[in-house]
């Protein structure tokens, strides 16, 4: 039987999801509290390999148990008993034994978050980056619509990804300015490439700060060139929002 | 010349505002980066002492200073430069002399945050009370109504404080619901008892959990017996959103 959880962190402490040796890892934290709880060794597959600092509402990961005695409804919080109280675990359900919750993938969808005011916010310190410079959000939309599409991404690839294509698909790329001060960029897509979003919304930032317009996105996306798009934002406002799978997979019976 | 500072706090890692021995406190900080500022021993009186733990999106603290030299419109970035991330100054402006950011105060703002959803949210952990029971939200606001008003807020007024008296007015009290799954509850008063707004957001969650009717808030406050009101919230969930003075004394020329 495999299970399929629905993770939730705060990706400050730990140096990404991925088990590593000598450094935390959420995937080792997540490994640690199943173990304990079947009594014996259980790895899980994710969806997504997190970068460190980077958080997470709605990872996917999962692990097989015929050995499992707690209801399913009740895994959820029982495992966040054995968790550290920076990793939550939202859902628990059970899919096919074939499902692989990363090549299954259909989208996923992750949010940058800035925060946009003259000074700093310490209580969005932890969740955004923070630009004092005013941003254009209308051209910040605009710049935002000409990532929706197939493309080769290339340009919004840092250097040491492991995909074997640099296609992808950007199902939809949008920009709110919320009433608490917080710029979000929301990106939805098949995949995402090592840093794609992080490299998306820094160019949709120096868009807001007119250092590119908005016009200028369709030619950097078809320069393939990392060094015609923008920095590179730190991890701390990328979020993890949802992983998506094809009906069929995620309502077995 | 009297400068009156806006200030914002991640009050997670403090022992609270007040300046206290062998603790790490706001007011510490702030003192100290306005010392290295001046390069002198200044002293701050701020408008709230918030608990260990509390947060500020508005807290105000003024000091004296003839000796200034940065021009006060660059002061806030210059002051976030010289303090812990988990600080920020929002804004400054000159007051009179005679002015007293605690006693001059005309209201107070607090908003208490509860995350209310079946597993916790490590995103919102840390300025939140997780309660995973689901919550009635349109008793909850009939509660915060009946909070309206001046009353003897005896019943809400923890052991400890040191107020002449225990009568208060409170402007209004709202509970709204969030998109995220936050449950905020928005008091407005004159001013407010010992762990006066934990106590009100205990009651109204004791509300919201079927403990306490609605129409039981005014018997309570009646009582003027702290037994008969809700538990104590804890303090991550509470912020100081805003201070607020006549218009005379902070429109100074």
């Amino acid at each position: 039987m495999q299970i399929l959880l629905t993770i939730a962190y705060d990706g400050t402490n730990y140096s990404g999801w991925q088990k590593q040796d000598n450094a935390i890892t959420v995937q080792e934290k997540v490994e640690d509290a199943l173990s304990q709880l079947l009594n014996r060794v259980v790895v899980v597959q994710a969806s997504s390999r997190t970068d460190a600092g980077v958080h997470a509402l709605g990872q996917r990961a999962s692990f097989f148990a015929e050995d499992l005695r707690v209801p399913l409804d009740k895994l959820p919080m029982v495992l966040v008993g054995l968790l550290p109280s920076d990793i939550s675990v939202i859902a628990a359900k059970v899919v096919p034994d074939d499902f692989n919750p990363r090549f299954c993938t259909e989208y996923k969808t992750y949010a940058y978050n800035i925060y946009n005011a003259p000074s700093p916010n310490p209580l969005l310190n932890r969740y955004s980056a923070f630009i004092p410079q005013c941003l254009n959000i209308e051209a910040m939309k605009e710049a935002a619509q000409a990532f929706v599409g197939q493309y080769d991404f290339a340009a919004f690839c840092a250097t040491g990804g492991s995909a074997k294509t640099t296609v992808r698909k950007i199902f939809s790329c949008t920009v709110e300015k919320q009433i608490n001060g917080l710029v979000t960029i929301t990106v939805t897509g098949n995949g995402f490439l090592y840093n794609m979003v992080r490299i998306i919304a820094g160019t949709i930032a120096y868009v807001g700060m007119g250092k590119i317009l908005p016009q200028d996105i369709k030619s950097i996306i078809m320069s393939v060139d990392r060094t015609q798009a923008g920095k590179t934002m730190p991890p701390q406002g990328l979020v993890l929002i949802e992983v998506g799978y094809p009906i069929y997979w995620t309502n077995h019976p």
